[in-house]
Parts: C-alpha cells; sequence; structure tokens
C-alpha cells in the first residue's frame, strides 16, 4: 500500500499539527485527499505557529488543545483512522532547567493520549515521533536501532519512555504503534524564534540575518540532517504499513549524508550570500549534554519499508534559506 | 572502605524506609552506628509499615512524608551523607491499572528528589534502587548489565526513567549516584496483604495460611531471588564506593541460583509443613507483561564491589517462613 493510495478519504489526526513538521505531514496529507485534523497547544516557545498552515487552513480542522488534555484527546482521537503522534517538548536545554514540565508534555501526555486511544478507538494507527538524542553519545557510528539507548538529558530520557509507552500499549492492548526515531530535521516552518530547539533553525535565522554563527568548539562535530519532505514521507509510509510490518517497530531515520558543523555552515553561507561563522568556547550548560559526532543509519527502514532520505542536503538547505528569507517576518 | 567503618556517625536518609528493604536497611545502619532518618509516604497498599521498624524504631528518626513533596525533601536531604532512595511503586500490576500514578511516584518524584539533591546537597552520594523488570524478555540467560533495556510493561519503563535521571543528574552536576538493579527480593518486612508486588510475598503468606498457591501456566517459569539482607548489604556496599568506583555505574544483583517457581513452591510448602500447589491457565491481564523465564549475572559487582549473594535460597526461605508464621497478624 503506497501513501499515494492509502490516505484518500482516510481520518488522520496529528498532535503538534501546526509545529514544523506536523503541518509539512498535514499539508501532504492533504493533498493525498486525507479529512485532516490538526491538534496543537500553541505553547508560546514551542513550534506551533498559524503560518505554517496559512497556505491549507481551509481544508483541515484545527484544534487548539493540549494533548494532557484528557478529555480534548478522548474525544478528538474517535473515528480517526491514523495518529501522528508528533506533539511533545522537543528542547534538550530546556528539559535540564525545567525536567518536571518536560515529564508532563514528553512522559504523562504520552500516556494520556495511549489511554485515550485504547478506551476510545482502539484501532487507531499510531506513528511515534522518537528521537536520535535517546541513543545519547554513540558508541559507534552510523548508530542504528541495535544502539544501545543511553540519553544525556532528560529529554531524552522521557522521549524514550514516551516511545516505550506505544511499545508496551501495542503488546499489552494491541495497539497498532509504529516509532520514528528522527535525526536532525530543517525546512521550512521550522522554529527559529531562539536557538533551545536544535541548532540548525537557529543556524539559518542567524545567516538569513546575515549575523554571525557561534560554534562550540572547532565547528568539528559531524551530525546528520534530513530535509522535512523525507521526513513526511517516513511518516506518511510508517503510517500506511503501521497495521501490518511497522508494527511495534522502531526505525531510524539518517541524512543523505554526515556533515561537519564547520562545513554546514559554510555552505549557508554559500547558500545566503551573508553571514559568517566563529568558533567559540563550549557554553557551561551545553557541554555536559553534548553527544560529540552522530549520524545514524537508515538501514533498516529502508528494508523494509523502502524510505531513504531524497533530498540532498545543499538542495534540503537551498529551499530553506529561501523560504526563510521571504518568510522570516512570521517566525519572530 | 568497608560498611562496616564507613557508616559510623554518617547521616544517612532512606527514603521508602518503612518499607520491606527500606526498613531491613534501616535496622543494620543502626547496627553501624549510623544517624538515620527513614522517610515514607504509607501510602496505603505500599510497603510501608510501622511494625517494620519496632524492634529499633527509638534509634533512628521517622519522618512521614511523600517523596513527591518537594519542600519536605528540600528539608530533609539537606546535611546527609547518603541517601538510598527506595521510595516507588513496585506493582507492574498496578502500573498497567493506573500508569500515572506510576508516573507520579516513579518519575517525577525522582525527578523531585534530584533537584533537591542538587540545590541543597550535591555532594550527597546517592544509591537507586531499579529493578529487573526494566529488561523486559530476556534475549539471553543469564542477564548482565549489556542486554538490552526493552520493558514490558509502564512501571518497568519508568524504573528506568527513574534510573536514567540519575546517571544524568550525575553527569551534569556531579551527583554521586549508583543504581543497582534488583531482582525478586524476599524476607522478614515483604508486603504480603495483597498480590500485586511481586509473586514471592503471596507465596510466603499463603503457605504460612496453608492455603493453596495458584501457578500460571505449569509453574515452570525460571527467576532468581535475593534474601533480603544480601540486598541490604550491596546497598550498603554501593553507597560507600558512590564517591569511588561505584560512581555512575549500574549493577545488576542476582540470586544464587536460578529455581522454577514450581521448585520454589515445593520448597516453601516443606519447610511451612503445609499449604499446596496447583496450575491454573494465565490470568489475561498478566500474560502480556510475563517475561518467561529470567535470572541475572551479579559478576560485575562481584568484580567491582566484592558483593555476592550469601544466603543460600533454602536458608532465607526458612527464615521468612518462620518470621511471617510469627508475624503475619501484623501484615494483614
Amino acid at each position: 500500500m503506497s501513501p499515494e493510495t492509502s490516505y484518500r478519504g482516510r481520518r488522520v489526526l496529528v498532535t503538534g499539527g501546526l509545529g514544523f513538521i506536523g503541518s509539512n505531514l498535514g499539508r501532504r496529507l492533504v493533498e493525498l485527499g486525507a479529512e485532516v485534523t490538526l491538534m496543537d497547544s500553541m505553547i508560546k516557545d514551542y513550534g506551533g505557529n498559524a503560518f505554517n498552515i496559512a497556505d491549507y487552513k481551509d481544508k483541515v480542522r484545527v484544534n487548539i488543545a493540549d494533548v494532557r488534555d484528557r478529555s480534548a484527546m478522548d474525544h478528538l482521537v474517535q473515528g480517526q483512522d491514523m495518529l501522528f503522534n508528533l506533539a511533545g517538548q522537543v528542547s534538550h536545554i530546556d528539559s535540564m532547567r525545567d525536567p518536571v514540565t518536560d515529564l508532563d508534555i514528553n512522559c504523562r501526555s504520552q500516556l494520556s493520549i495511549l489511554e485515550s486511544c485504547r478506551h476510545n478507538n482502539p484501532q487507531v494507527a499510531i506513528v511515534f515521533a522518537a528521537s536520535r538524542q535517546q541513543y545519547g553519545r554513540p558508541l559507534y557510528l552510523p548508530v542504528d536501532e541495535k544502539h544501545p539507548v543511553r540519553p544525556v538529558d532528560v529529554n531524552g530520557i522521557n522521549k524514550t519512555a514516551g516511545e516505550s509507552y506505544h511499545l508496551v500499549y501495542g503488546e499489552a492492548y494491541g495497539l497498532r504503534a509504529v516509532s520514528l526515531r528522527l535525526t536532525n530535521t530543517f525546512g521550512p516552518g521550522q522554529l527559529v524564534r531562539h536557538n533551545r530547539q536544535g541548532f540548525i533553525g537557529w543556524f539559518v535565522r542567524t545567516i538569513v540575518e546575515g549575523g554571525t554563527i557561534d560554534l562550540y568548539g572547532d565547528g568539528s562535530q559531524v551530525r546528520d540532517l534530513n530535509f522535512v519532505d523525507d521526513v513526511v514521507e517516513a511518516f506518511l509510509l510508517a503510517g500506511a504499513r503501521a497495521t501490518g510490518p511497522a508494527r511495534g517497530k522502531v526505525y531510524n531515520l539518517a541524512g543523505p549524508e554526515p556533515v561537519s558543523l564547520k562545513a554546514l555552515v559554510s555552505m549557508l553561507v554559500e547558500i545566503a550570500g551573508k553571514g559568517s561563522v566563529r568558533c567559540v568556547p563550549w557554553p557551561e550548560d551545553k557541554k555536559p549534554i553534548d553527544i560529540g559526532d552522530y549520524y545514524g543509519s537508515h538501514a533498516l527502514i529502508t528494508e523494509e519499508l523502502g524510505w531513504e532520505p531524497r533530498v540532498a542536503l545543499r538542495d534540503g538547505l537551498e529551499r530553506t534559506v529561501r523560504y526563510y528569507e521571504r518568510h522570516l517576518q512570521h517566525y519572530l
């Protein structure tokens, strides 16, 4: 069953639907003919942004509610064929400053969502957005799904618990859940208002504004990145297969090619024709939760679901820079 | 530094201090000359029981408070040299029936305790009581610390998060924390009022009352068990080394010998001279969270801290049966 045909007329709920990935996924679901409900808490400083869906807002149902709101969730999940569960607190730094809020959103809300599904719609197919942060410092590269899960920050711990709840509810109550462990994702619609939700959005904004990026250390740290369209495609594939071969599985997403932060920034500067970079010492609060070099392997999802990243890093960066050159004012 | 000398005059806080393991640990700490505070929430149906400390209650400070009570925790942790962090919801079954309460006690409270330590007493040495339940269904036997962590119930997920918070706070804020992954523990002081906190307490009570034990399936499932005195010794060793070689480490405890449930019950019947056993089909709510055969390896803690179980299974069972023959009325 390809995504092209599996979403026509299907009822789909997206939590975190006005956020970066959720809103891109929503757009594609509308194109594929799904009946889409986007749910978002619109918590200040998180990724929800009405501009993200400005071009298709008349074709979806938007419901503002927090996933911790159990009665709202109980109602909204009814009658849905699929749930893309993307709501979350995604800042590693914030998770260390305010661990209890991270716990509330990434653990308690996931339990609440799963209890809602179990009692109101046990047939729904669920795709959960997990994170490469769960692995912690890589013991080997590229990191595959067999790599030990040893998170180095509270966010990574809580995302791990959130993912595990999905697997346990699948096993114990027959829910059909799949988890995708995302690596750094970038593209149009990403939060760029502050630098606490990953580096890439902040890099893009800084360069588009002609500013200077501070790289920690010598900038030789390696990462992999996925352009958001590729990530959306992975969610669609996983959702279409959640009741079949993907059921109960965990898959890594991974970028098309590893890149050093220094090389990444050089590319951005070149594409934008402005901005600059300098290396600075590690800040005290970031060093202990840094994970060194990281890049993942997407071999398993390639083999089982046929997914691979199709957008080259440079192409993705170009589309992202062009987007923020036009629309930055909606993201500040 | 042996436990014999490292606790004299030291200030020690035990959470879950009126519970099974906490109260046995407290007694030993008093013998070793420590200044002991036992903290317990006395939540109904959990393990806290005033009778557990009846023989030494005048030699300790008892403070009834929930570990989720942040201001109480902030106060109590001050000036302590060591914290034995044993408070927890330990029923796997209850964690599936009421996952949010399990989350509150096993995740939120752990974060709260660690935040208390970080802000009020960052020098304190902490030993956390983790669980073999974190491993889920064994991929190989005996299970060592390298075995993947794939819990099959909400309790296992939340204990994993609780343990991980300790390790992350150790790394990020310099707290000195050690985690012990306990297997089934038994002995005097154990809750026997209901059968939702592990099988062994319930088995002992049933036999002491001359009743019939229902074994699920054919009773061939293998487990390992530790007598509580051995577990107390492991906590003492880990606490004494928490600022040294054990800092940031995770150790399995494991029983002296694996045993099938059927053989275990036969031993109990023989020791008590009464009671009986029958095999019944698996109950619906327990089968999905059963883990099959399990026994662990204690090679790592033997090598690094010199711990090994010293009480043979039969001796431990004998002491336990004799205890409940005399004191059962205090545990009903």
